[in-house]
């Protein structure tokens, strides 16, 4: 095999191909030589830049979530905002971004058992990093300002997420556009009741393109429905 | 083999020693060969009754909550009570049975990716079992009666279960009886807000059984923690 000058770029493609059959066939259900058969690469490649189906998943959910980090980051260390303002930031943050897509994708044929494995690095995800490095720092900013009332930081950060990401989402769940919009209609109710006052502006725009997405997929999967 | 005479028996002796194991050692890692080791039967004999691991665990659990589930159609289909008196029971029942030993026992060593197969049961039990069969007719009959305002009764009903079963419970994270008061403490003040007055009785006789066995657990394990 001559020796690759694109490390990056295969470790990009093996990425690519793994998440689309992870979401597909289910990460259970997908083996190394799945993916090996989808690329132009050898089994010994994959083994190269990863020790593991596992270890290829995190590596993709990383990728995935990296450009929200960064926008998570810099939200948090924005010193003109209030605590409010930043919760109102976030919530705008996850209403974007590139998990859109692949939110249609997955919604057409989801189930909570078959991306078990999902559910749980989201959980952890959650409980480890976002809710302690993220949105607690931010809620107790809220507490010190004035903005946010509560005597249970770490614990409303908790429920801010585990609704939005495990509940919401629709990656864990067959769900069509008016289920969603039902859960999110709830959910800012909630987070209203809790004392956060997020005003739902973009979910209108968002809903509808995941109803499109949802559709053409929906469509294109027709002969399997 | 002498024919058994006893099938109930040796269903039961199975699921006691398989839920053993896939709490000590993760599901993910324990394997059929594990159960058979621990048992006085043979392979064969656990292959009759279950097809697989994943069908030992489905029956495992079923068992497990089999005497709540019981007590939630009793509370169902009380026609003395409130929509909200049966929210308040529902509350109350969650708080007994027979899932508190278990969760103690969890609770020494638990992980949402190692256990994230319980995780994904507990997920689709709520939201295609619990929720619509159970939950979300007593929030209807209190819309009814006039004792619970919303007008989400679905997204009210897999809220409520969601945090319970996946936050509140300890059994898909590390957690002391400190950490599980606290959320206790939050999930009752959302219940408040979201028009579910529940009073928390039992809350505290709870937590102390959830302490002692939490305690006991670990001093067990003193030479592994």
């Amino acid at each position: 095999m001559a020796r690759n000058k694109h490390p990056e770029e295969t470790v990009g493609r093996i990425l690519d191909v793994a998440m689309r059959l992870f979401v597909e066939k289910g990460f259970e259900h997908t083996t190394i030589q799945d993916i090996v058969d989808n690329l132009n690469v050898t089994k010994g490649a994959v083994y190269h830049y990863f020790k593991s189906k596992e270890d290829i998943l995190d590596a993709a959910i990383e990728r995935e979530s990296a450009p929200l980090m960064k926008e998570l980051v810099a939200i948090r260390d924005d010193p003109r905002m209030t605590g409010l303002e930043k919760m109102q930031a976030l919530f705008e943050a996850s209403m974007d971004g590139p998990q859109l897509p692949l939110s249609a994708e997955v919604a057409v044929e989801p189930d909570p058992v078959k991306n078990s494995r999902f559910l749980g690095m989201q959980y952890r995800s959650i409980i480890e990093e976002v809710a302690p490095r993220f949105v607690e720092p931010i809620i107790r900013q809220g507490m010190e300002d004035g903005t946010i009332r509560t005597e249970h930081p770490r614990e409303m950060a908790e429920v801010v997420l585990i609704l939005a990401n495990l509940w919401v989402s629709p990656m864990f769940r067959m769900t069509d556009a008016d289920q969603l919009r039902r859960r999110m209609d709830y959910y800012v109710e909630l987070l209203h009741l809790m004392g956060l006052n997020v005003k739902p502006g973009r979910i209108t725009g968002m809903l509808e393109d995941f109803r499109s997405g949802y559709e053409q997929k929906l469509q294109e999967r027709g002969g399997r429905a």
